[in-house]
């Protein structure tokens, strides 16, 4: 066999994964960070981040606005820490839905299964990692059985819970019960695993491409050698998202990074005006935090401004969007710090995950009021 | 109404449409571009792109290495008239699978359909774009009566063809039905239509992200206004490219780009030794054209190197991976000229779209023998 | 007249001055702030900013260590009020000597000079802002009038002075006498100019590109049109800062940006080893912010790694060497925040400016001694 | 002695120099490449170099338009082989001025003097790079005798000549020398060095920052060993660029990466304006090969739009403007392939370095005439 599976046969593992162990941090809304931003953020991305702030403290959850904030996640920013972030944001009311990788979610389940990552270096040989069973997600290092003992989680609840999944299901269906049955078989887990939290707090989270991480690909597993009954319909999630878009009194978005996730929480309002014939208009907010750039061509990249002229941003509201060109992982907590202690810092939680139901009626009530 | 929706009313659209028509640029093997490559590209990113060049004809592409070869597309390039890079390589057997974004899919449909797409220029007011019913990509122009008529046609076509794709389905099926309606309905457009000339070759193309794109939006609209059947299963497309890596002498990919259809290309391998316990080995050759950067940590950005620890990449074959840090607008067209013009550029055809089934049960076969 | 020149009549100038003045922000050493460094940075670029304000506070900073630090600024971060953090540094004695673009000094007058600049935006349409006589710098916005009432004061200052300066000189030469000047016009100045205040603290400023800015135009009017003697005289400028650095127990460097004055700090080493025959060795630390990338090829992106083969950094350091890829309008307020509040928080001041001829003849004695 | 040198003792050195050696590629004008950059270069950073391609073979270099056409030059472009094509600019009258990092002269004399570089990769261990006596520019890679014995025929030139030279000099003044003394040294080897060539062709070359390179390294060193008198005066550049600038009937220039040169050569136009108040009017046509992005804030990344608030830029010509975000190894060669083969691929040469006394003259004359 000539190329050795990780996880095999490894010495010295333990010397890599010396580092400090990475632990979810929660942002306390310190008054001296909040200082910061206002004061020292004057100029360039700083500034922006400083906006950034603004708009989401001041306007997006000002209560009179009741606006509908969609969270959307690429990166490594569970394995980077900042699961902490999205905890205190959907406990407080402060993010609606989120659209995250499958990647992201996946990876705070180690956190729910008490799994240890640890903080590294990025440089390092990854031929000898390898042969060591050490798996690097850049600088972030973690023994390969986490992801055979994840894996291995995954498919025991596809096992145990296919009668009552079966048949497709929305993503959010699937990462719902994930939740509940990671809070089931470790209390308190709610603490530390977006997940689990998300379950308990009735949001929904949706994942844009639902083959495209450990978790779709055990779901796969599940399917071809189970003959389970497990599928993720891309069609629930793009009625779910539109429907809850279209309910939003005002709408805005939180984007870190971009990819995927981006793309499509932002096809929503295309999906109501170019598909279903319903005049909605885009979102009213709009910020992201991103390190790509416009000029590559990637949506990832692309502004608010270009996504006017898909009417996937209000023309009217261009002020009202920020792109801070920043490492998620420096903006995102800073930015969290700010919006907590504000004095919006907590809205009643909207409780989206119970309601997709009714919201996925309302919008084929009103597509077919349209059609005719 | 407060935001009129584009496509409405407009006026002077086709002052912004006056740009050169957008058409499939097709590689001729020119030998002045390959001497370019290889006398003047010397150093930095020239040189890489010059290394990948090298690696593709002269290791990927040689007969006895019988490498099967992914290509994946993120980025506007379909759009940016990149798709007749694509056909050659699909018709010359030099790429024998893809998987794209769904948004170069849908775009492509525009020139089967016979659409146009316009040169720009980046640098326009979106808010008056969106008035006069344009639609911009970067600096590709375009009515929005673009979208909406390829709207219409893929939701004809879901409605015919409901029956007969009825049911999950991997979404190669559903790309491939799409590409033999093509051609029956618009004879001689696999010339300019990757979609359509992909069905004719054999070369099975798919999505990621299935949800996300203007098919995923009709496929949606289909299933909650029509009762349709249509459901992609995200669990065969995991399936399926699992199947095809398995079964592949060696394996090696071209990805422009990166984003969700790089990992769910590289996440093939972690899948049959992590999830099926097959011990099957990385890919043997990587070429990537992005202007993505590892730092940012998006996965996009992540090295050949850094994928060696996850089992992606042969931690031997280093020497056989290169990433040009380039715009694929550039860096894709030069390297199709030069694969071309090479000893090796055709090979018999693969035809892997009709074998799927049979792979798949290699997989399952195979899985059960190590299960046991 | 085609072009008319910003300064010439506007009106409505004021409503682009609307926005809060930038002034100087002094970090003050938060605890919370260094509490979300230590915790809430733990991966990606958070951690190596967070890396570099351990290997600043603890290893450069330490005093059993005595390390000659130089500061290298490229970007405009006076224009973006960073200027109260490089104060802060110079009068606590955490930076020795630094080295900048010539236009963050020419900036840093408006400061002393007590004109306004003011936060805007980057949206804005330049042809009107050049008819209002508005100069932009990204989104900092202030009147032209800045402009041709500094450039007033330094041709003034020339010939006042030309008598004393006249003659070659060195940038620190021109750069202290400037400061000492702006002190003597507007005393308290030194609270809010950079060059007023490392005149104040002893603390040589040099400019690696001394045409390069607009004092270096003013001083070439002065050559032209006065017949003035004031030249800086590069060699000088290139002598000191290698003095200064053979000087050191150890040296380290703290880059923002990159550019030019990066590329002038690195060469102190190989000047001494390459021309000057002494063996002195490489950095012992190295701590860069910069968003520029080593694959582009350009020498901001240049690692500490290709440093080492040319004998700039030492090679046994490189885990005392740390890039953090992150704006420094972000990154510089946290990183000094960091520092200031750290248990190394205060150096005695080093007074390189005044000890520059006795270090320039310890070279000159060294090098004599090698060439024999 | 802790750190040893580099050109000390090494052995296996050669292994690490075993890639093809770098030799300036000469673009022929090839229509296969003109083809594929009008045909196939259709959209984003493709077109944007379609664009630059036709701006400098239509406009700048229509004859009746008689543009004055500066270079500018950062990034290691002649190690990486672009000389040729700086060469052939300059043979064909393409470009008449030049301003380039030190670096880039520097590591031409290389060139000029016979030494090899070779074509490599960045992925090494510097440390035994360093260790073998091997010096790398990102994967170009010689000999550090290479550096010693360049240094060394700076010396003796600088020796010989000092008498001539002697006293404040500007940088095309030296450089100059330099290219008249290497082809009487070295016959023939303006075939292959750009200073060299230049001399020949009577292209002054500029230096925005004399001290940060080795050619001023060496300078200094003439100075502090030598009591030697040579002195780059920054005055004379910036005055004799202004004058250059001011002379011509239209102005353009062509920007590669970005850094001090790029902004040395815009700075004329303010210079005129607001130190001389000469109402020239800024540049008629602007085009720029970089990867920096705007959002980051260097000036690198700063665009023609910004440049138009200084009076850098005319407010008129921004579609004769254009920026493509690409590596310039890759971009160069293109442009110059096209403009070589363009109908406009040859014009009578300027010979400015000759005229200098003459265009400052008259700077003088007309500053003289504004300040009554």
């Amino acid at each position: 066999m000539p190329h050795r599976a990780p996880g095999s046969p490894h010495h010295d593992q333990t010397s890599y994964l010396s580092g400090r162990q990475i632990r979810y941090y929660r942002p306390t809304g310190s008054p001296d960070v909040r200082r910061l931003i206002d004061d020292g953020f004057q100029a360039f991305n700083a500034a922006r981040l400083s906006e950034a702030c603004h708009i989401f403290s001041e306007k997006m959850l000002r209560p009179e606005h009741d606006t509908t904030i969609g969270l959307t996640v690429a990166g490594a920013l569970t394995p980077a820490g900042l699961g902490g972030c999205m905890i205190e944001l959907m406990e407080r009311g402060l993010v609606d839905f989120v659209i995250s990788t499958g990647a992201n979610l996946y990876h705070d389940l180690h956190y729910a299964l008490n799994f240890t990552l640890h903080r590294g270096t990025p440089f390092l040989d990854d031929r000898d990692l390898y042969e060591k069973g050490v798996i690097r997600i850049y600088d972030v290092l973690f023994p390969a059985d986490v992801l055979l003992e994840t894996d291995s989680y995954i498919r025991d609840f596809l096992a145990r819970k296919d009668r009552d999944l079966g048949g497709p299901l929305s993503s959010a269906d699937l990462h719902y019960a994930l939740g509940l049955d990671l809070i089931e078989k470790c209390p308190g887990c709610e603490e530390h695993s977006v997940v689990a939290r998300a379950a308990a707090c009735g949001v929904p989270i949706y994942t844009s491409s639902p083959g495209d991480s450990s978790i779709g690909m055990n779901v796969a597993y599940h399917e071809l050698m189970n003959g389970g009954r497990v599928v993720i319909d891309p069609n629930r999630d793009v009625n779910e998202v539109c429907a809850i878009i279209l309910a939003g009194k005002k709408n805005g978005c939180v984007i870190l990074g971009g990819g995927s996730p981006k793309n499509f929480y932002l096809q929503g309002q295309p999906t109501l005006w170019e598909v279903y014939g319903i005049p909605k208009g885009g979102n009213d907010y709009f910020i992201q935090f991103t390190t790509d750039q416009v000029v590559w061509g990637g949506l990832s990249g692309a502004t608010p401004s270009e996504a006017v002229s898909w009417g996937k941003v209000n023309p009217g509201v261009l002020p009202d969007t920020v792109v801070s060109y920043c490492d998620s992982t420096i903006a995102f907590p800073l930015f969290c710090e700010y919006a907590v202690g504000s004095p919006n810092g907590r809205r009643p939680r909207r409780g989206l995950l119970h309601q997709r139901a009714g919201l996925v009626a309302d919008l084929l009530r009103q597509a077919k009021a349209r059609a005719r």
